[in-house]
C-alpha cells in the first residue's frame, strides 16, 4: 500500500468564494503513482466545505443563495458570545461536508462527466488549508 | 492490498426515485474477497445522491417531500439560464451527498441493524451511473 | 495494509446529545500502529450523525437549534404511521451526515487545529454504537 499526503493553501479576495480544485486532486493522483485507490480531500477548517457539482458560474450563485437562505448570516447566533461573527460560516460547511473521497482506477480519478471538485470558502480573507490523502497501490 | 470497482446503471422511470442498493453492494464485496477494509458508493452525477438510513415507505415519502420544501423544483434558478431545468436537483444532490463510505469486516458490511443504502435519483428518466469501490485486503 | 476495528457504545441521558470523542478516535489510531491511512468514523444507527466542527458550547447550542429548525420534530411524518415518533432524528441525521473519514498522518489524526470529531445523538436514551476503522499501514 502506497500513501501520499498533499496540502493546498487558500487565501480569498472575498469573504465566500467556490473554487474549482480537480486538477489540483489530478496532479497530486498522478504524481502519487497510486493506480487503484482513494483520494481523500478535506478541508483543515470548521468555516469551509468541499463539494462535488457542476462548474457552471449560474449554478454556483444558486448554491451560494442557497446556503445563505438556509444558514443565514446574522447577530443571532451564541457562537457569536466568543466575540465570532462567523457562526453562519459553520452551518454552511455542516450543510455541504467538509470533505469527500474519490475513487482512483488505472491512475486516474473515477469521476463522471459533470463532476468538478470545489473547494467553499465560506470565512475567508485569510491563509486556510486543505489535506489531499490518496491511499492505495 | 486488493481492489475492486463496479460500475452500476440506474435509468429509472420517474424523475425522483429512491432505490435500495444495499444487496448490490453486498455482492461486490462477497465477489471482491476483501475481508477488512473500506468501501466507496458514490454517484457519478451532479443530480443524484447516496445515503444510508431505513428502508421504510413512510419515512422515503418524508424524505422526499424534505427534500422538496429545502430545495424546491421550480423556475427561479440561475442555473436554468443554461437551458436545464434540474437546478432543484443540484440541490438535492449536495443536501443529502452523493457518496457513502461503508466499512467491512469479516468480508461483510459492516452495517446497524437500520441501516440501508439508498441511490437517490433527483433528475432520471436516462441512464445514469454509479461506481462501488472496495478496498482492503 | 493494516486494519483495525473498533465500537464505541452510547446511552444518553437526554433525547439529543453532542458528544467530542475526538479523543476516542485518537486513542483507536495510535494503539492500531497505523502511520499512513484514513480512520472512518461511522454511526450505526439511522437516527445519530457524526460530524467535525468546533468544541465550542454556543455554536452546538447554534448546531441543534438549526437541526430543530431545518428537520424539525413534529406529528406529520409518514414514517410515525408504522408506530414510531422520531421523523426528525431520521433527518437530521441525514442533514449533519453519519459519518467522517479523517486522514492519519505519521501516526496521528491530520485535523485541523479546530476539527474535533462529534457524535450527535438524534434520538437518545437508549444503547447505541458507532463504528471506528483505521486502515493503512
Amino acid at each position: 500500500m502506497k500513501a501520499t499526503t498533499e496540502y493546498l493553501w487558500f487565501n480569498t479576495s472575498k469573504k465566500r468564494e467556490f473554487i474549482n480544485i480537480t486538477s489540483d486532486v489530478k496532479k497530486v493522483v498522478r504524481a502519487s503513482g497510486i493506480a487503484e485507490g482513494m483520494v481523500l480531500v478535506s478541508a483543515m477548517h470548521i468555516t469551509a466545505g468541499v463539494y462535488i457539482n457542476d462548474a457552471e458560474s449560474g449554478l454556483i450563485r444558486d448554491i451560494e443563495e442557497w446556503l445563505q437562505k438556509l444558514a443565514p448570516e446574522g447577530p443571532n447566533y451564541n457562537h457569536h458570545r466568543t466575540g465570532e461573527d462567523n457562526g453562519d460560516a459553520h452551518l454552511k460547511n455542516l450543510l455541504i461536508g467538509h470533505q469527500v473521497v474519490v475513487p482512483v482506477t488505472e491512475g486516474e480519478l473515477d469521476l463522471g462527466p459533470w463532476q468538478q471538485i470545489y473547494y467553499a470558502e465560506f470565512d475567508g480573507r485569510r491563509r486556510k488549508r486543505l489535506i489531499i490523502k490518496v491511499m492505495g497501490e
